[in-house]
């Protein structure tokens, strides 16, 4: 009997990209999709890619409309979670692919947010250690950032085997869809095209006390990061460079070693053949992560680079692997490591 | 049991669209994989986004290694397809995505290609009058041209409800993949960004007579087309922006109902809603055509446009699409309508 | 001594573009600057790549802030020029960016307008038959829309030497800074990029009627326009595909030798030699026009291709060159036929 | 009397550009044009952005075509220079745009570009302490790379000024020009859009050493540098982020006040103001360089960004800049600092 999912907050791109999802899960039904502003709209006129839904009207996001599902999504924004979760009952599996629920340290929260902290819930990056197992039979999944995904999942196997020095300094480029439906002006196409440029400089980005805690998890000491997030000229994907001191000994073998120690039983994780590079294009509209790692021995650090297609395995996708994992379906229904190129 | 099939050129972008597509076909099993230049490298270094088939490694185009299978797909150049064809036995489904087969006019083929005429196969398209019965059962199909594909769904419900003048005048845009991987300067990333260009100007382009024949059949009567194909500043899609002299008596209400009537049963092609105009964002790796009509009284020309994935629907799509029908299965199995957008 | 200029209007794109040529203009001062919602603020926040001017900050647009100048060029939404320009004196040299004064029919204007015309001035095209001359010491210029001047540059020859047929099918790709920097979902650059789209279709877009009052002077008839526009992703750049049925006789010979003759003695419109086409990135930030025409015989049709910086030539660009002739200036001064590629 | 100048290499991106310029400078007399395959082409079909040099015919390189100028510019590939300008007088000023006299250490060279050194000339980035004098009046130049353009403006003041810790970590984006007109695969515009990728990481990109030097000579003791470059979908402009360690006591107060001095008298580096940072689209086709910095406390390091063109202050721009120097011209002739955007 398919699983009922509803989707709060389908008019944006992480719940179109949801739906997109959904619609090719075997194991879902789809049910409600509620919006705010939008409510009332055809999803044809909000998403118009997703053809087979298009003539469904959304509803307002209340508990009415929300109830009576096995599964509900919350793509609503940062801080809306709580209130509409603490109303759906203990047995309705609630994804949250906002912030609400990431962060463990509600002063890091609260530093980096604003507002009081609402708790923590089982971590949907079942690729970190001890991850899987705390999301198997969860009523409750927090998804992962777009660019913690891309950075932890490029970070942990170096910080897990003891290889790096506990000071990380990360750039990643993201599409502008990262950025969300906003009518911003330097998100508009005459500004985005043509231009790279970076936001959230010096330690500001709310990603940030999220890629700490996972990194500082796989190293079992505190890591620090300095991070820098650049907007880049296409509408998906990240493409994470990330950088850590090497400690003594390590060498280009050990890191490798390392790597395809860690991700070798991952279904969406990819360490490439040597001399192969991460491209985003490679993953548009997969779930994968693909990964190369290097030892630059006259710096003295390990550089691995990640891509990832921010919307999927950075958000939606990442939904559906938490829900599969959660509802105890094999982990990778609905979902592929085969990507939209060129 | 599985339809095991093969694809003679799959380090191409046609190829590698076919692929894309038939990892996920419930019904097919991927066989031999070929190149010609290529023969020997692993898939994963010419098609980094197909990550399933990484470690397969390309084989020549021989006789031999397309021998076993059910269905032989040819991705090759223009003027190859019948020598790899002739080989294949006739209980073979064969399918051309190249051009050898789709004209029906020798005339035509040489004076646009260059060459003697192989013949003339089921032309899959199967929307046009008459076609889908052609596909049923065959063991060959030609796979139409990407552009006569976006432009004879856009004009054939005007030509076949009589509305339209026997004069069209076309101009379409078509993303770079559409020339191929062809390492020519004027497609290199430098170039294309931030331009739109024309090329085969005045009646040149290869696909006008394809297009032709297209019309004048719905038509009952000789069209003649103006056709620009332009180049975009995007990866994938065509916008096809077709018109032609409304026919006395001719109204707005009438061209809608008339494309309703024409496209109502159609599993891919999609009348947008009035109001709503065709994006090739919406389409993106999809095998959708989506399609709006506008009868300009002024001007006193019916105005349809479609937007198509030239790689989807265009090509490998298409393909998929015309095996399903010729072999027996559901004509949608493999395909969808479901975009990769934003 | 240097002529002192006012632009009302300066932080969208039009202005900001015009601020870009006339800072390297050598006989122009830049004086006030001036914008409604933005008054306040520096110019750098609102155009960074006017690093010259970055420190300036707007004034609201207010006739004793434009007092005092020899020149005011208006850069404001349509409809909002009359109010302002009836404000300066009719010694004040006055060059509408707008649609304000373009049209010759009251009731042309009225319906594609929905507003009471305000009058014609002078037509800031030189290049078309007559125009120059009613520029010479003229106090009020209307600037061309971008796309008429892109089509009306493209076709004029062939109807002013009475080749075709008074029936024009034009399709015309804008990159997306000809729709300003309006807050709209689709102009976002995560729906724009790897987009193209139609609007305005079926005789509804505000410039036909300026193509046709430009192409029936040219043909000395009424011609007919079927216009259609579409959104290229890019940030700049019109190519405009033009055609028109050939009359009775007209070779490709005759089509190129009455360009030729057209267009020859022409500073910023080039002819480009046989077998190269339009391409816009060749125009970028130039205020050249690139035409190309073929005759396609097959369908009886010319068809002229022109390219140009929208930016550029179809505004600010323009805008300079009648300024220059209105103040008996060198017609070039201060523009180039240099793009900016790749 | 105009000085006259000869361009070695004009049909590839460095030399269109730097064409570009020389067309509006006011003090020079464009000269022979040379391209080696391309020699006997009209550069209308090579470069048909430089319309007012479309009739030109490129020459073959040789010393007798280059005979005759005051200054000859060399855009050739790694490697060829030393020829070339051996055959030249000691009384002609030689430009080197390409990297054969950049770098002080024999032994760095042959490390990264695998042929004996040929020897170091003034270096021509005006701005590094000390630079600007050894430029006047010399007649061989060594222009800098384009990343260790960006790099080093970025960086040198913190190291001038003893705020940052030897070891610095570079991750930049460059437009694909950066890689010159190369037929290669990865760098057709159907695989550049939509998709960023590293290349050169691990410390193997040319440009490393050069950035050391730069570096090391700021501080007064060996810097080590992380470098990754990436490929960004766009034409031109690089971002570099450019982070490291700072000293103890360093705060934000004392960091910005170290960048506002050092760069306080220079015509083409801006330090933004606060809140403000770089894009890549500001500085299009114009020779500014601007850059911001932050202090990132809680990862005590120092990031600061900076935007170029590339082709222009990245290249060509700064070509003519040291030209200008060297041959006691206003050092800002023929160059702006007003970008092309959007």
């Amino acid at each position: 009997m398919a699983v009922r999912a509803a989707v709060a907050g389908a008019s944006g791109y992480a719940g179109g990209e949801l739906l997109r999802l959904l619609l090719t899960h075997p194991g879902i039904e789809i049910g409600a999709l509620t919006g705010n502003s939008n409510a009332g709209q055809r999803l044809g006129a909000l998403q118009p890619h997703l053809l087979p839904l298009a003539d469904r009207v959304l509803e307002p996001t209340t508990p009415e409309v929300l109830a009576g599902h096995d599964v509900v999504f919350l793509a609503l924004p940062h801080g809306q979670s709580a209130a509409v979760a603490e109303r759906l009952g203990g047995d309705v599996l609630v994804i949250d692919m906002g912030a609400d629920f990431r962060l463990e340290d509600a002063a890091d929260w609260e530093r980096f947010y604003g507002s009081p902290h609402a708790g923590t819930w089982p971590y949907g990056l079942p690729e970190l250690p001890g991850a899987r197992a705390a999301l198997e039979g969860s009523k409750r999944v927090a998804v992962p950032g777009c660019y913690p995904t891309a950075v932890s999942l490029a970070l942990f196997p170096a910080y897990a085997a003891g290889l790096a020095e506990s000071e990380a300094v990360i750039v990643a480029a993201s599409g502008t869809s990262g950025a969300g439906k906003a009518l911003k002006p330097h998100l508009l196409g005459s500004e985005v095209m043509g231009s790279m440029s970076p936001y959230g400089v010096g330690g500001g980005h709310r990603h940030t006390p999220e890629m700490i805690q996972n990194l500082s998890a796989a190293a079992g000491e505190r890591v620090s990061v300095s991070f820098t997030p650049t907007l880049a000229p296409m509408p998906r994907g990240i493409l994470a460079t990330c950088t850590a001191k090497s400690r003594p000994g390590v060498t280009a073998e050990s890191v490798r070693a390392a790597y395809g120690k860690a991700l070798a039983d991952e279904p969406f994780v990819h360490l490439l053949p040597e001399g192969q590079w991460p491209t985003t294009a490679s993953v548009h509209g997969s779930n994968a992560v693909v990964i190369q790692v290097a030892h630059d021995e006259a710096a003295g650090r390990i550089v691995a680079i990640s891509a990832i297609d921010n919307l999927t395995k950075g958000t939606a996708g990442g939904a559906v692997q938490s829900m599969n994992i959660a509802l105890g379906l094999d982990e990778t229904t609905g979902l592929t490591t085969i990507g939209v190129a060129p």
